[in-house]
């Protein structure tokens, strides 16, 4: 139990958005409404740069039907931010919190924001100013330590599952090889969802390249032409993030050689699909090649997010607020997995810096030996999380016989 | 009224999936099974190359369960082709339809499909064939002579709109300039229902360019910067089709400048949204450019369909299998809209010769006078072909005065 502390919260998103981050935010409120600890619900519009430039808005002023409606909007309603506060900054946060008699700090986002996190509640405590600090996961990318699967993973790797689908089936009719960029910097969780996608053996994807495995053009167009072999045609998905022995990124080793291309990012480009394509078009011999790279789409397409992971995100917002009255001063919560073959989470609190900064992978058991496949052990962790795929057959084809 | 003809049916696909195709398909092949002259039903793989190969399935042998289940499926489940025949090919064909004692042909398709069907019945005249063959429309580019709207273009509209509807929710909470390159090499119609994302005044779509209106780099840079001064951030549409005042695509245009990215085709690439980013940045001065090629997503979606569409893909199966038997030895199915403020079409049988080859184009009064945006007209158009959009809420926002 931690002493009473009564006064104003505050709380913001930062980080890329996702489909559910606006449940963490809406279920953040509702239960900080519930609390007479807490006294005005503000909002900080795009992360500490709200705070930093007083941009704070009165989430008591939403009607309840209103956040509602907000909460099952995808992206960031109050705004986000990539931005870590710099000494300087974190004194003027502080001169802010003051301000408004700001007590209670939630920021929702990645393992960069827990940083921020992190390093205003440390702030909090060398100014021995009374404080609750929390940390709200959200990660499409589903690399946060300490978890075992962030919000905002099971919507995108749902809209990941239902495009490769799509895009398996559409290789199908129309023969060759599609390739699907998928995001994920340094984790392959959301690329190796598209596995779920699978539904006959022949099905696609065909071929999975994660950043936890050295990418090796060689094998990768070996890998392309065994498929495309045996079935005719190819799906091949891979993250963003596939990088080279080394440890360089795929994409950024290309671009010397294509300038016009100017700075190349992983994410917002085609390049690094055209590049793969290429790869196949020139040294394969298979003429028709295509490479999708999903995008945006991937973390905030409207309409489609995994039921479990929604309510997920909900709980995780709800608990921050709950446990910053009465369990701990600071902290992130966690989501676990019971034991035990029916799909079952339990929520902990744990200490901001053991989410902060770190990138969890892809686990060994989860990658096939090869390195261009997922495990069945993947499939099983991945399947309650993302949910069902909507439905889809294939003509039975029964041939008539050749005549004479 | 026509003379009765007993013989058995061949159906098949052609050109580009979409998510409703298959529901044309199921449509005819039901149809077909109330009527006694339509004796074996027939599918050829892959357009008329099964055709050609004898590649043919006895869809007789396909459950009543099944069938509703491939019709809610997307992509073609015959599998597709894109393949104008030769005069051999057309002899060889009629070889193929004598041998099984097809007298009932079924197209599914474009434009180029229409023309491909109008071929073979224009043989079986020269033969004397008795013969039926109707083309049944689909195309997500809406491109058709004669029809107000196509099946597939719905439900492929549906997605964009979803999607812009999703990157703007993305895009506001990030500013930036976002660049979506949508589908349609001649038409615009599918980028222009990016529109149909707008709820609010400043929602995004900011900017639509469409293959109708020549794409002028200097005026999309001044028009950017201009959405960009007011808003803070920019939201672009352009059809993969844009070309210049000299009818050459922008995509084909810059090719020579990047040898590196070989063939440019306009889909299943990247380079067309990476070129625009890299006008914006290296010119306007504004550093977070994102460009996302929708790609094959656009077509091939599952579980997401607009209902209009799908009910109006199985009606032109349904009838076409429907008017061979009573009403015309060949035609297209075209849909037609019923004049009134209230959303009602109807279907007319005609000549195939009126749907292939040519492309139908947007109207002069569904883009606005810059070039750069759609019409209410378009709007009032499109709005019940695609049908209902995921609802999406904004905070209300109340700023907390600034304190002293």
């Amino acid at each position: 139990m931690i002493p009473t502390l009564k006064g104003n919260m505050l709380i913001a998103q930062s980080g890329g958005p996702t489909a559910v981050i606006n449940r963490s935010l809406v279920g953040a409120i509702q239960e900080a409404k519930r609390h007479k600890e807490i006294q005005g619900i503000y909002g900080a519009r795009h992360g500490i740069k709200g705070l930093l430039d007083e941009n704070i808005i009165d989430l008591r002023r939403e009607s309840a039907a209103n956040l509602a409606a907000v909460a099952a909007t995808p992206s960031a309603a109050l705004g986000s931010v990539r931005k870590k506060p710099t000494q300087e900054e974190c004194r003027r946060i502080f001169d802010v919190l003051r301000k408004y008699n700001v007590h209670y700090l939630f920021y929702i986002g990645g393992n960069d924001s827990a940083e921020t996190t992190q390093i205003i509640a440390d702030e909090a405590i060398k100014l021995n100013y009374e404080f609750r600090c929390f940390h709200i996961p959200k990660t499409i990318d589903n690399d946060l330590l300490e978890n075992d699967h962030t919000p905002g993973f099971g919507s995108a790797a749902k809209f990941v599952a239902c495009a490769v689908l799509g895009s398996s089936l559409d290789n199908s009719a129309l023969p060759g090889v599609t390739i699907d960029v998928i995001m994920g910097r340094h984790a392959g969780f959301l690329a190796a969802s598209a596995a779920l996608a699978r539904v006959c053996p022949d099905d696609g994807p065909h071929l999975i390249y994660l950043p936890e495995r050295p990418f090796d053009l060689a094998q990768y167009l070996n890998d392309v032409k065994r498929v495309y072999d045996r079935l005719g045609r190819c799906v091949v998905v891979v993250s963003e993030g596939i990088s080279d022995a080394a440890g360089t990124a795929i994409a950024t080793k290309f671009s010397s050689e294509k300038d016009s291309h100017g700075n190349i990012q992983l994410s917002g480009t085609g390049a690094l699909g055209d590049l793969l394509a290429n790869e196949i078009r020139s040294k394969a011999g298979i003429t028709r090649v295509r490479a999708d790279t999903f995008g945006y789409l991937q973390r905030s397409f409207p309409g489609l997010v995994s039921e479990t992971d929604a309510r997920e995100a909900q709980t995780v917002g709800k608990l921050a607020a709950r446990w910053s009255v009465g369990k701990a001063p600071s902290g992130s919560v966690a989501i676990r997995r019971s034991p035990g073959k029916k799909y079952a989470v339990f929520f902990e609190c744990v200490p901001l810096a053991a989410v902060a900064k770190a990138t969890r992978h892809m686990p060994e058991e989860f990658i096939n030996k090869e390195g261009n496949d997922v495990t069945q052990a993947f499939l099983d962790y991945a399947r309650p999380i993302v949910g069902p795929l909507p439905k889809v057959a294939r003509l039975r084809g029964v041939r008539v016989p050749r005549l004479g």
